[in-house]
């Protein structure tokens, strides 16, 4: 009886909103997992709240948080953790899949629909294939990752089983984009040391850039030799463009801005990798290798801007992604223009995914301004600040002036909620929040209005 | 043989260059008037770039300026700047056609052509009928507005001439929504005058609120016992609702999270005039009767975003407009119901319409965010007070915290810039630097990508 009434209440909900209820429940369980005696220090200083905010962070692979993690959490907690940003990344409808397939049971149309709202695929053929691509090749990134940080680490760490718990969860952490660390202090400690930086932004970058721009280049480099004609997708042409594009342009606007600031007594090198691995972590990966409070005010909102873009949809990451951003500036230079259609990469664009595009972007602003406001009146931290937490939480990044640990319950559930929206991404929400969609039967006429 | 050349030139422009054009000509012309020795005090602390700054903040109707008009100009030098922002207000094309009508020329396709894409009116009939109609209103508008703020100032001023000077700068300045003052602080010396107030705001309203809500509005009038059934346009229904549910917002927005701030040791009364004439003047007015300074910073932000949206179209004033911000708020509900065409007071919304909304508010918002980053580089004041600059100048507003006149040169071109943008209107911008269009004979094959 119960069980039918709720089998039928689940049938009536939309995918938007079966996803949201997934990773409500992933939540709970996530809050359950870290808040264990095992995972927790003896005296460690540990609410409810924060348990809700790092476990919301993790499951949207943000890396916000409440707490210093090393002084927090055990060995068995770092795991745990570890676990749960490992589930978040990958993606709940992923591993369900996973899931399915482990169990045998062949996966149903509805399910497909579910997953194909999350990762935002169109079509429903090969999808299981794809997934399992998915969880198989970011596994072994991860593990090749962990291993290569492992081994170098044996020059930090006397202990072997410390090398490789940092190298496992620094590899977990940049692949997934989850930019928690064990450190205490992000990837400071290797300010210094461009190996580790530059796995890091290799395994960022990976995670970032979307599956989909994975799986075609497995497939390009699969069949290379086999005089297979391969054609990489509009998706993956465009996301790709955008993503190296917004690299080099943070890597050099840090480098303009902070000339004379933070990079005055900096040699050439020295100032490049900063510039590069802090703008390579705002697509979406969220570490560092220095405080970003030394950072300037300019450079502080360009950042924000770039966090607030964030990386590939299909990805780990948030933010409004890359091919909304792209769809954006093409359809702003086209308007301009006065032509009639977006032509990219010998491919028309669609007006659906460009008015989708300024859709998303439209309402992710209204939604980080508005957090904005709500957090100048309940915090007592500078705007820049504040700007930035908010673009943080939006695109799932974890990078911070240090206010995370300030901030007030109501700050807290406010970044707690653009966490959420910004994993869900802005599309689903807005399904989420819209419901069923309206009568269509009545219709008027059409009038125009002014505009601008 | 030159005017051949002129002329043939001038024919190649495009409408939205021509009006570029011709504001270029009418801020030049500003800066000789304003310049000329009769218009400034002997002594006076005045630069080019002042003369400048001012001649664009006058013929943009902004209110901006880097000196102290009472302190800077001669009586003379105040008629001629009331003048430059009577021409500017109006409109260069309205007043550009009535000297066409007064010289009896009559109006070619060319010239109306143009006016339609300032003033954004769409169908040629019944144009110059239009212009003629607007001119007559708002001086009519004027001159009330004076006789009843000069008889009012007669408490205030020995000298009638003084008091009527006073009321016909004001009247103009509210009406014309310039924000310009001869009283050296705006409003303050007022701010326990309502009467005075409730004047500005109505007159404020109407240069605000778009001249075909005027004349439709005296056309309802007129034929009201005339058993002649009226319709107002469906672009009168959206401005006017977005008009004043932006000014019940700001108004409920301002005692509520002014009520323990500024307003703490106000009445209730006190409290409310304060709240209302400061969102009244987020529209495009630019009038205060405090220093903005004495608002606290989610305050600042929130009539940053009202001064951002501005006023109606085909009105003095400038920001994103009403209707662009009605047709966001409209479509992003509407997707999110995933209906397939918006409804609104028995009428539908034309695509059209609707994505000119979302590119125009998207522009606007990188153009807003790139001011912001050039001046946090150039100029020393607090974040808060550089976005409100910023919204100020693109909503040819007015309202400042008193940073104008410490601007960086490069500060006062970047001001500059955006109230030329703000009152050229973002259309018209994009269509200018857009230039003629593309080929449009190629055609690919369409690709969807995934978005947000
Ligand atoms: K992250
Ligand atoms: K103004």
């Amino acid at each position: 009886m119960m069980l039918t009434k709720l089998r039928t209440w689940l049938n009536r909900m939309t995918p938007a909103q079966m996803i949201v209820l997934y990773y409500s429940i992933a939540v709970s369980v996530a809050v359950i997992l870290i808040s264990l005696p095992i995972s927790i220090k003896p005296g460690a200083d540990w609410s409810f709240m924060d348990a809700l905010f790092v476990a919301v962070s993790a499951v949207s692979v943000t890396g916000l948080t409440t707490v210093n993690i090393s002084e927090t959490f055990t060995v068995t907690g770092n795991y745990i953790l570890m676990f749960v940003f490992q589930f978040g990344g990958i993606g709940i409808m992923a591993l369900g899949t996973f899931f399915w397939l482990i169990i045998g049971k062949k996966i149903g149309l509805r399910e497909r629909r579910l997953i194909m709202a999350d990762q935002n695929q169109m079509g429903l053929s090969g999808l299981v294939k794809m997934l399992k691509g998915i969880l198989v090749l970011i596994i072994l990134i991860e593990l090749i990752g962990a291993v290569l940080l492992g081994v170098h680490f044996l020059n930090y760490y006397s202990a072997w089983e410390d090398a490789f718990l940092h190298g496992l969860f620094a590899s977990i952490s940049a692949t997934t984009n989850a930019g928690f660390d064990i450190t205490g202090s992000s990837l400071i400690p290797y300010a210094n040391d461009y190996f580790v930086q530059v796995i890091n932004i290799l395994l960022m970058t990976l995670g970032a850039i979307g599956f989909p721009v994975l799986i075609e280049t497995k497939e390009y480099l699969m069949n290379r030799n086999k005089n297979h004609i391969h054609r990489f997708s509009l998706f993956t042409k465009i996301t790709t463009v955008t993503f190296f594009g917004l690299l080099v342009f943070g890597t050099v606007a840090i480098m303009l801005l902070e000339k004379n600031h933070f990079l005055a007594d900096k040699s050439w090198v020295e100032g490049f990798f900063y510039s590069f691995f802090q703008s390579a972590t705002t697509r979406s990966g969220g570490l560092a290798t220095m405080d970003m409070n030394n950072f300037s005010e300019p450079t502080l909102l360009v950042l924000s801007s770039l966090i607030f873009i964030g990386a590939s949809p299909s990805s780990v990451g948030g933010g409004i992604r890359t091919t909304t951003f792209a769809l954006n500036l093409l359809f702003l230079f086209h308007f301009g223009r006065g032509g009639r259609s977006i032509k990219i990469f010998k491919r028309e664009l669609t007006e659906e995914d460009i008015t989708k595009s300024l859709v998303v972007t439209i309402m992710a602003m209204i939604i980080c301004f508005t957090a904005t406001v709500i957090l100048t009146i309940t915090e007592d931290h500078s705007l820049t600040a504040i700007v930035f937490e908010v673009a943080s939480a939006f695109g799932t990044n974890g990078l911070s002036l240090g206010i995370t640990p300030d901030l007030s319950i109501i700050g807290k559930f406010v970044i707690i909620t653009l966490m959420f929206i910004g994993r869900v991404g802005i599309i689903l929400f807005l399904l989420f929040i819209g419901g069923k969609g309206e009568n269509t039967q009545i219709r008027y006429p059409k009038e125009r209005v002014i505009i601008g």
